[in-house]
């Protein structure tokens, strides 16, 4: 493979940081990387393959001297105003806001479930949504063997999906409460520790929130069918890293409960089938932080239709759900030659 | 109305101290009181309306002096044994174990659902499990009008429900979590601060485990139809109090979204409809935290069907979930002449 020149643009955030420890341990063939971040960060350093690297200022002039990637994860307006002039550069952008996401040139891609979307692009390419990236492998082996009908998720995702203001809020709040105080949310509408809060992201005419027609909408363009039925109820609970999420699935054709089980544990390498009730396994937020796979489990029949089936998929929300999912597009990019 | 001579068998419990609380702020016209429990609680005292009561040993004889209704929280071992004894004196027993509820000649209720069910026992009445109840509300709300074809249950369900030990778990964990320390659970089969376990009660043949064999199963029996489809995932996630509940659900016929919100408030006044998003109102554990209602929100068409609607149930699981509603059944009956 050739070497690649790649830009990391947010290397300062919470899902920044953790991009660099996911391209420590993928360790590409790159001959340089560079930071970048917004003028409020520019100048900050940050360890990174065993140096110290400064972070430079995000202008319209950055992607100037050339760069095969750039890995954007600074919000959507940084990649509204920045991805069109990386990709107009020659750059191609891996994109983790919800920026792009949705628009018809843009693919949108779990590199072991719709690889195949990388082919056509306008060099910028978009990560989806952390909720709706775990549920994609499972969903996948599924529709491939027996087709999809509808999905309906119920999600219990952590606060890191809300940033390092997410993390303090819980941890404040487990303080706050274990004194007996009242909690003070900073970044949540409500107290987060001993509750459960039905609302992620702003809330739409429909009555849905936003985090919920991401699930909806990306679920479709990912698997590439408009009519699979798909909703969702996403909530916040008190965990700090890992997303869970019940699904309950239609399939169109008939199936038996062994065969799904074998399925999910044959299809990837990223996905795990720990399902193992007798002994107590199963998918849970706190083995799966840290982790890149998607893990899967509570692999059951649902007998109120024809054709159903229960499961429970965890994983890392900020690895497989933002920063690993980038750099395996990369990866994946880099190694078929699409870079 | 008659003043009636009332037990309360395990008051010494969790769920059996908030029945002592739940019977002050109903104030029944109970003209005796008499608390009981296993020999190892027998001899203790507890507060209970402005004075102290000594618990009496349960025994075979302990329902010879005639007492008029029982109500049992002492777990299925106990109701097993004694539940009988009680009914064959004459009294009502009114138990709160899992080990009547799906015998076909006990009553399974929650008053505001089915109170017609009371007027055919052989005087034991089963009071549903937590999980189940709270549901039941707008559930009949909308098969009342709507008809209901299918239901689907992701639950988050509180540590409360595990006893005094799951709160030692959630409390410990945390301490232990936020101390940079190993969480060492001693009821649960896993660490519950900053997790949620997909594993309620114990595993069944089917995979299903029994929690949500239960929802299942009551479901069908308080609503009187087994033709309605149900399954359930229940998940106990890291809150002190209060379960919260993402159910979606089929309609036989079609409906305006904001007829079954006004169906919902409407109801019964055990039921709250909290529904501006706006205002970021939804049903939340910690509010539902002490009360005996049931919080109904985040009601939207289910769009991935013809007739779908997707909510957000919350309630005090050990209140209507338990104690509120068992105390409800020894009112309704006693209201009803009954008793």
């Amino acid at each position: 493979m050739k070497e690649i020149r790649v830009a990391v643009v947010g290397a300062s955030g919470m899902v920044g940081r953790t991009f660099l420890r996911v391209l420590e341990e993928y360790n590409l063939p790159v001959s340089e990387y560079v930071l970048m971040a917004s003028a409020r960060s520019a100048g900050k350093t940050v360890a990174f393959f065993d140096r110290e690297y400064v972070i430079s200022e995000l202008t319209e002039q950055s992607f100037d001297s050339g760069f095969d990637v750039a890995l954007f994860s600074a919000g959507g307006s940084v990649s509204k105003q920045f991805a069109p002039i990386a990709a107009a550069k020659g750059c191609v952008v891996v994109d983790n806001s919800s920026q792009w996401r949705m628009e018809p040139d843009v693919p949108l891609v779990v590199p072991e479930v719709n690889p195949e979307a990388l082919q056509n692009h306008k060099n910028i390419i978009a990560n989806p949504n952390c909720s709706t990236i775990q549920a994609m492998l499972p969903l996948k082996a599924i529709m491939e063997e027996w087709g999809l009908k509808r999905v309906i998720y119920s999600t219990y995702q952590a606060v890191s999906g809300a940033g390092l203001a997410g993390y303090k809020d819980l941890e404040n709040g487990a303080v706050s409460y274990l004194d007996g105080k009242e909690q003070s949310p900073q970044k949540f509408p409500h107290p987060i520790f001993s509750n459960c809060l039905p609302h992620i992201d702003v809330f739409l005419d429909n009555d849905y929130t936003k985090e919920e027609q991401k699930m909806v909408n990306e679920t479709r363009k990912i698997l590439g069918d408009d009519r699979i039925g798909v909703t969702a109820t996403t909530v916040r609970v008190p965990v700090f890293d890992g997303h869970s999420e019940s699904i309950n699935i239609e399939t169109h054709k008939p199936f038996e409960i062994e065969d799904v089980k074998k399925k999910l544990a044959d299809f990837h390498e990223g996905m795990v089938l720990v399902d193992d009730p007798a002994n107590n396994k199963y998918p849970l937020a706190l083995d799966a932080a840290g982790r890149n796979e998607v893990f899967v489990g509570r692999v059951r029949r649902d007998y109120s239709i024809e054709n159903g089936i229960n499961l429970w998929c965890v994983a890392d929300n900020i690895r497989k759900g933002a920063a690993t999912n980038t750099v395996q597009i990369a990866k994946y990019m880099l190694e078929h030659g699409m870079l």
